[in-house]
């Protein structure tokens, strides 16, 4: 590979990390508001108090969704840093010993003792190489985007809300919550099926199978919601 | 390392699956349920209308969750037994292009061409090495554990389930909104502050400063739903 070529790959892993942070704030943010307010329309009798509490799932889901976001970023970022401190001294200090560890990866490969040695000894020649394939191979650690962690925060944050509003949005404009109810069904609906589409063509997956398994994991957690709720209002 | 190296570390590997599903169940479980049963006490009556609510959400979000857990699992595998099928495929169709495709991986990792060339030779004697390599190396995938999707599933839903019944049994015992809510906040940022504690131990980042953050997102997500919920209700 090139080093445009590597460019370009760590380019398109940065965008499926968008795309990936929007599919995980999205798909809950459309499913759980969507199911609680399912589940409160068979137990309450007016829809302001489902709208209410979606309002409030919306917010503590878009927080607690958005900051644990943040703060994997962040572990991720400090983990890097620190392991790379580490075997930065490592190659310093115990040479054969990481030597070591290198003919170990490509042992784990397959590769005859006698090309693991020669692998070796041609990286131990340039330091910054050695670390690099360390933190790589040995590790299995890539280096993290250092803005990661915000962007994630907010990407996810913004998904859940953006998401969650499309269920609740029935229940702003009519009272009755059964009414409703049934216009939420509809509208959710057909939004986690072409959300399930979209994610599934993004990730590889056949997206029409894709599609319905998320507008059926949809469909069961608001049933499911619906008859507990109805059992416990 | 050895064989046995390798097997314990897979293991390894698994443990610390099932200790991460944990850890995304309960973590969701213990805040959102605690945030929404926070929000409500500000805009409603009685408990049991927040114990409806938060039976609900704990519903929905565990079905959301675990199924969600599940099929990621279940993608992951077909994702490996597709690709795999299309490496075993190439190797015997394009065996030139493959042989190409190694060099590049050693490429990236610094080696000498003289070496790529050695390296990508002896590999392409033995094909199932070969196409064991270029799974794990040129695409990045591991083997995953064929029984993971079911395990994943239930282990994130049930955890989100007993993350969740702790911000709401107060609201089960004492019938006044604001009365539970003290007693929940208690109960609620304890655990929270136990199990991030023990979450950063697991993933081996400071526990005191991690148990306060863990603490802390769940005290911003019920306040922050509070305010909401009362503006609205």
């Amino acid at each position: 590979m090139t080093d445009i070529g590597y460019i370009h790959h760590e380019e398109h892993m940065r965008s499926s990390d968008l795309i990936s942070d929007i599919v995980i704030g999205m798909s809950d943010g459309l499913t759980v508001p969507f199911a609680l307010a399912a589940g409160l329309s068979g137990a309450v009798a007016s829809s302001s108090l489902v709208v209410t509490a979606g309002i409030a799932e919306i917010v503590a889901g878009s927080i607690a969704m958005g900051l644990g976001g943040y703060l994997a970023g962040r572990t991720e970022a400090d983990h890097y840093e620190s392991e790379r401190r580490r075997e930065i001294a490592e190659v310093e200090s115990v040479p054969e010993r990481e030597k070591a560890e290198v003919r170990e990866v490509f042992a784990g490969m397959g590769i005859s003792p006698a090309l693991q040695t020669a692998i070796a000894d041609e990286l131990a020649k340039d330091k910054v190489k050695w670390v690099d394939f360390m933190m790589k191979y040995e590790l299995g650690l890539d280096e993290p985007d250092p803005n990661r962690a915000t962007k994630s925060a907010l990407t996810i944050g913004l998904s859940y809300v953006f998401g969650g509003l499309i269920p609740l949005s029935p229940y702003l404009l009519v009272s009755h919550p059964h009414e409703a109810l049934l216009y939420s069904c509809i509208v959710t609906l057909i939004c986690l099926f072409v959300f399930g589409y979209f994610k599934s063509q993004v990730t590889g997956q056949p997206p029409v199978s894709g599609a319905f398994k998320v507008m059926f994991i949809g469909a069961l957690a608001a049933s499911a919601a619906f008859g507990v709720a109805r059992l416990f209002g």
